[in-house]
């Protein structure tokens, strides 16, 4: 089956991209003496997993916990899931265990640890540690690092795994020196919170960081055990826009058919609208707005100059440019292939890629995990 | 089960509400003296299809064909395909003919109009008309309207269905005069066009128009035969904001549990997050800005003064407020519920609904269609 025979949208995977991604953060993670630990919350596909684990020591990491059941289905058991526990999902996360899930749980939270203790069930813990993202985590250097982990650490049935934290602030950075000192801040908070640790008394086997900008351009990583990058698999807009990869370097498209033409607009609609994109505008603060996506070729994936996805409904997307259109090469029919801004949020409305392997040849279909 | 049973983000739909909505657009198109089409592209559910249709002709409209095959296989069969067709979805839509669907396909091309000729399946074709939304459609007192009429009127395999609009613009109203005057437009596209087709010895039985906002303020459709208004069902913020419906009609809610507490910030942390409740901020450009949903008492669905998911993660929606919020009412664990923005985006989300009716008991799950 080849591209053009698939009916549109489409979710397309570029495997030759994809694995050349994931060699090059593998590599990078190797000479920074740390484990990787990948965060599956944009590909969730087992087929990804096993690449991007391949090489590495196996452990993975995931947003949600149905993420996590359907990676332990797969036979993933190492598994960190790196969101908030509350008290409500303790059932669900001791079944995963049951069921030979070696799951990591997360906290920032006294109530939630005293909780956990509570629980009875053998829950692996770690410690959300804020580097300076201000979402989720405690301070490295304050009190509450010490009683979260004391709670957990006298609680028979909890084992204190370590402290995490991840530095989303890095995105707002738009330069490698910028990211360097970002993967310091993060760098720095846990280590100084596995320290705190330490010498009180309590144990701190993993010292957790990543976030994909920081995981390519940290410098240092000294006292930390792993890192958890996750879109350099797919990479899309964004990353490109702040100089974490290049346009060439994104993996997933969508592919989509020109479904009407209003050269008297200067603009003509495909059949990827707001669902099949998402809405995320993530790159209408950077230097070059790619609307909702940059329109590119079908076989070549390589952008057709100036062309973007303007505006959306929920099954139209409207492209736009800077100079007339070119409706006599983009006929009604026409396939074309659009890059996300942001590949986690594109790849959710979907239940399955495409998979190519750098030509239009359709190699493969794999599976993805949606919802809750 | 209880709301409080369920995993959290989760989609709450309430019967009490949807059956009111529904109740109320059947009656008013029913005053109109037209039949109601509804289109099911918000829900995506064949339980939600069986009571929007009670009562009415029995047609629907989607905006996929995978929901066409969804809808066709839980017994619907009169289905209107609402988006324009292209030459590479033909065989689809012919493959659902043949397992019994009366699928109306759609197209404002003349191109497009000589490959359905040529394609030689039984198909049922709706010409698209533009009554001011410059999305897609013919102009109706242009010429490519009769080319395209004349096109398919002349090919044996196929019947010529009569003309279908669409008043998109509906949605930038802000009241009941303006979204009147813009369902005249649209009537008066469609019911021109027709009389057009007509004229000129060409069939035009159906005569469709519709959106959720013409269809609540038409004063006056002679001529139609048809409107196809879909997020009526639910409603949400944007059509609150609008003057559509007050927050009281909003059906459809996503309940979420408090996973972290910034006081410093006045912020806490929620687990619904940009999957949960999409990236739609369709009511930044209203007087009142809701961010990503407003959030509400759990129980009561009933709004927490000033309380809006005011920026988003991946699994993290971060609340804010005017006033310091109320941290000790909602502890880590506590669970809320936001209402959506923009209905049709967050439901895509989910795989199905969590039914209650009117209170917290949650008396049914309801599968919906996701995908293409």
């Amino acid at each position: 089956m080849d591209l053009d025979d698939l009916l549109t949208p489409a979710l397309v995977l570029d495997r030759r991209i994809l694995a050349r991604n994931i060699d090059a953060m593998t590599e990078r993670v190797r000479a920074l003496g740390v484990a990787l630990r990948p965060h599956l919350k944009t590909a969730k596909s087992a087929d990804v997993a096993r690449l991007a684990v391949a090489g590495n020591a196996g452990g993975i990491t995931v947003s949600t916990l149905r993420e996590a059941a359907y990676f332990l289905e797969h036979g993933i058991t190492d598994i960190a899931y790196a969101v908030g526990m509350v008290p409500g999902k303790l059932d669900a996360a001791a079944a995963l265990g049951d069921n030979g899930a070696e799951l990591k749980i997360l906290t920032d939270s006294p109530d939630v640890a005293r909780a956990i203790a509570a629980h009875g069930a053998p829950h692996e813990v770690l410690i959300e540690v804020d580097c300076g993202d201000a979402r989720g985590g405690v301070a490295a250097d304050g009190p509450e690092l010490l009683d979260i982990a004391r709670v957990l650490n006298d609680a028979p049935s909890v084992r204190l795994a370590g402290v995490l934290t991840h530095a989303g602030q890095s995105y707002d950075c738009r330069d490698a020196d910028a990211m360097a000192a970002v993967a310091e801040q993060e760098r720095a908070a846990a280590v100084t919170a596995a320290g705190r640790l330490r010498a009180g008394g309590l144990p701190s086997p993993v010292v957790s960081v990543g976030s994909t900008p920081t995981a390519r351009f940290a410098r240092d990583l000294t006292g930390v055990t792993e890192t958890r990058p996750g879109v350099y698999m797919f990479c899309d807009l964004y990353q490109a826009g702040i100089g974490v990869c290049g346009r060439g370097d994104i993996a997933v498209s969508v592919l989509a058919t020109v479904i009407g033409h209003r050269p008297g607009d200067n603009t003509l609609h495909v059949d990827a609208g707001a669902l099949a994109l998402s809405k995320d505008r993530s790159t209408e603060k950077l230097p070059e707005d790619c609307g909702y996506g940059l329109v590119c070729e079908a076989q070549t994936a390589r952008p057709i100059a100036g062309l973007r996805v303007g505006a959306v409904h929920q099954e139209h997307g409207a492209v736009t440019g800077d100079a007339p259109l070119p409706f006599d090469a983009l006929p009604i029919g026409a396939k074309v292939r659009v890059l996300p801004n942001h590949a986690c949020m594109t790849a959710a409305a979907y239940d399955a890629y495409h998979v190519i392997d750098g030509g239009t040849e359709v190699i493969a279909r794999w599976p993805r995990c949606t919802g809750w």
